[in-house]
C-alpha cells in the first residue's frame, strides 16, 4: 500500500505482488504540520478504509506500507507519524517519507529536481552523485511561496487592498467573497486567522478560473507565483550546481495540470531560470510510486539503479 | 485617564481637571484582535492601576476615560471592550475609539493623514469637508504591509532562502535566531505558528540594529517596508482625493523615531507618493491625547474646531 499526502488530500494505492493496482482510497489532508498528527493519522486510516473495502481485502493483509507525506521533514512529526502507521499496520513493513522524497523517487533518474507546488511548496533535487537537497517548505508564515496558500493569502491582500483604494470591491474581490459562501471580509478574516488551511488554499481555484476568464489581478497574482517557483528551483539548482547540467525537471502537486494559463506561465518562469532542465510533470501518481516502493521493501530490485 | 493600546503595549495618562499630566502608566498589548478581549482588558487594567499608584489616587476619583485602542475598527471586538472599560471604571463617563482615530483627533487640524507604523500598519485620514477614512490594518495574515510584524516575517522568509541557497545561514539570519533565543528554526517556526505576535515583531529592532550597523539584507527590508508603507498613504489620497491639496501628513506608532536610518527612508518614500503633503511626527503621545480628549467629555471645548 502507497500514500501520498498533503495539505488538502491523502490518497492511497492498493497494490498486489506483481505491481498491479487493485484499487484506490481518499480522505482529507494528512500534512502533520498543518493538521496535526492525530488528524493526519485518521486520514491515513480513512483513505486505507477506503481502498481496502474497495478490493475486498482486510488491513492484515498489508505486508508493506510507503507513505509519502508533506510535513514530515520534521523529525519529530515523522517520528510520531512512523510509530501512528506501525501500529495501524501491525506486521506490515512501514517507510515513511516526505512527499518531495517521493516524487523524487518517482522521477528515478539523476540528476533531477522535482518541484511540489500544491497547498505548500518545495523543490527537492539530486545530483549526479546522489546528493540529495530538499529547501523550502518551511510552512506558510514565512515560506510556501508561490503555492495554492501564498496565491489565496495574496489575492485576498489585493482584494482589500484594491478596495482601501476605490471604497467598494473589485470583480476578483467580489468573487473571491461569494465562492467561499462569505458575506463580508471581517467574517472571511475570523476564519482564516483560525483555520488559515480552510481559506487560503481554497482561493486558488477560484484565481485560475478568473485568470483563465480573463480577469488581470487574477493573471498578474498567477504569473508572480510562477516566478517565485521558478525562483525556488533556481535557488535549488545554484546549491546542487546544477547550472551547466542537463537534468530533469519534474512538476507535482495540486496546482499542476489545472489549467495551461498556469501551467504555460510556470514553464517560461522555469525555461527562463533553469534553460537546461527538461520539463515534465511527473508520469506517475505520487501514491502509486509509493505502491511500487512498498513492493521493493518486501523484494528489494536487483540492480539498485536509483541511489537510495 | 487616557489610553493608547497597541499590540506590543499599552500606555496611560493620568491628567488632572487642569489638564496637567499627573503619571504615567504601562502594561502589555491591548489589541483585542491580536491577544483576545480578556487579555486586553487585563493589560488597562494593569496601566491603569499602574498610573493610579504613583499619582496615589483611587479608580473612583477618575472621572472620565478615553481609550484608543488598535483592533477595535471590529465592531463586535469595539462592543465588548466599552463594556469592559465601563465595569473598570463604573460611573465614568467612557469613550473607546481605534488608535488611529486617536492620532487623527491628536493632529487636530483638517485636511490630514496619520500613518501608524507599529505592530501592524493602517492609515487614517480626514478630508476638508470632515469626512473620515480608515485603511488597512485588517490583521496580519492579510494587510499590515510594512509593519514590524510584516518586517520580521520577511526576514525570517528571506533568512530561509538565504539558507536554502547557500547551506548556511546569513549573519541577519543568525543574529534574529541568536538574538531571539532560538537555537534552530524549526524551533521559531513553532513558536511563530502557536504564537506569531511574539515572534515577528521582536525581530524588528534586531533588522533596524543590523541596518544601521551596514546589513545590506537589513536595508533592503526597511526600504521595502517604506515603500510599502508609503503605499498605504498614496492609496488613501486616492481615496480623500488629496492629490493636490497641501496637508499635515503625521507618523506615528512603534516604529518612528527609533533610527535615522528608517525615519529617512520612510521620508523619502512619503514625500516621493505625497509630494505636497507636510510631514511631521505626532508632537503630542497618543495616550496623552486621549487624556485631553476624557477631558472635553466632562466639559466640551467651546469653539468645536475639530469635527468628531
Amino acid at each position: 500500500m502507497g500514500f501520498d499526502g498533503g495539505g488538502t488530500k491523502t490518497e492511497c494505492v492498493l497494490m498486489d505482488e506483481t505491481g498491479r493496482v487493485l484499487s484506490r482510497g481518499r480522505s482529507g489532508p494528512s500534512n502533520p504540520f498543518r493538521v496535526g498528527v492525530e488528524s493526519a493519522s485518521e486520514a491515513l486510516q480513512s483513505a486505507a478504509r477506503d481502498a481496502l473495502q474497495s478490493a475486498g481485502r482486510a488491513i492484515h493483509e498489508v505486508a508493506a506500507v510507503v507513505a509519502g507525506l508533506a510535513g514530515t521533514t520534521r523529525h519529530d512529526l515523522a517520528e510520531r507519524m512512523r510509530a501512528d502507521l506501525s501500529r495501524l499496520f501491525p506486521g506490515s513493513a512501514v517507510k515513511l517519507c516526505t512527499d518531495s522524497e517521493l516524487a523524487l523517487e518517482a522521477v528515478g533518474e539523476s540528476p533531477a529536481i522535482v518541484l511540489v507546488a500544491g497547498t505548500g511548496s518545495a523543490a527537492i533535487g539530486r545530483d549526479a552523485a546522489g546528493r540529495v537537497v530538499r529547501i523550502g517548505g518551511y510552512g506558510p508564515q514565512i515560506s510556501d511561496e508561490g503555492s495554492a496558500y501564498d496565491i489565496g493569502r495574496k489575492a485576498v491582500a489585493m482584494a482589500l487592498r484594491d478596495r482601501d483604494r476605490r471604497g467598494s470591491d473589485s470583480p476578483l474581490g467580489s468573487r473571491i467573497l461569494c465562492d467561499l459562501g462569505f458575506t463580508a471580509w471581517d467574517a472571511l478574516n475570523d476564519r482564516a486567522q483560525t483555520s488559515a488551511d480552510e481559506v487560503f488554499p481554497k482561493i486558488f481555484p477560484i484565481v485560475i478560473e478568473a485568470a483563465a476568464a480573463g480577469d488581470e489581478c487574477a493573471q498578474i497574482l498567477l504569473r508572480d507565483a510562477a516566478k517565485d517557483l521558478a525562483a525556488l528551483v533556481r535557488r535549488l539548482i545554484e546549491r546542487l550546481a546544477l547550472g551547466d547540467v542537463p537534468f530533469i525537471l519534474a512538476k507535482t502537486g495540486g496546482m499542476i495540470g489545472r489549467k495551461p494559463i498556469f501551467d504555460e506561465a510556470l514553464d517560461v518562469a522555469l525555461r527562463e531560470g533553469a534553460p537546461r532542465a527538461s520539463i515534465s510533470s511527473l508520469s506517475v501518481a505520487p501514491a502509486e510510486a509509493a505502491a511500487r516502493l512498498a513492493l521493493e521493501l518486501l523484494a528489494p530490485p536487483k540492480s539498485a539503479a536509483i541511489p537510495r
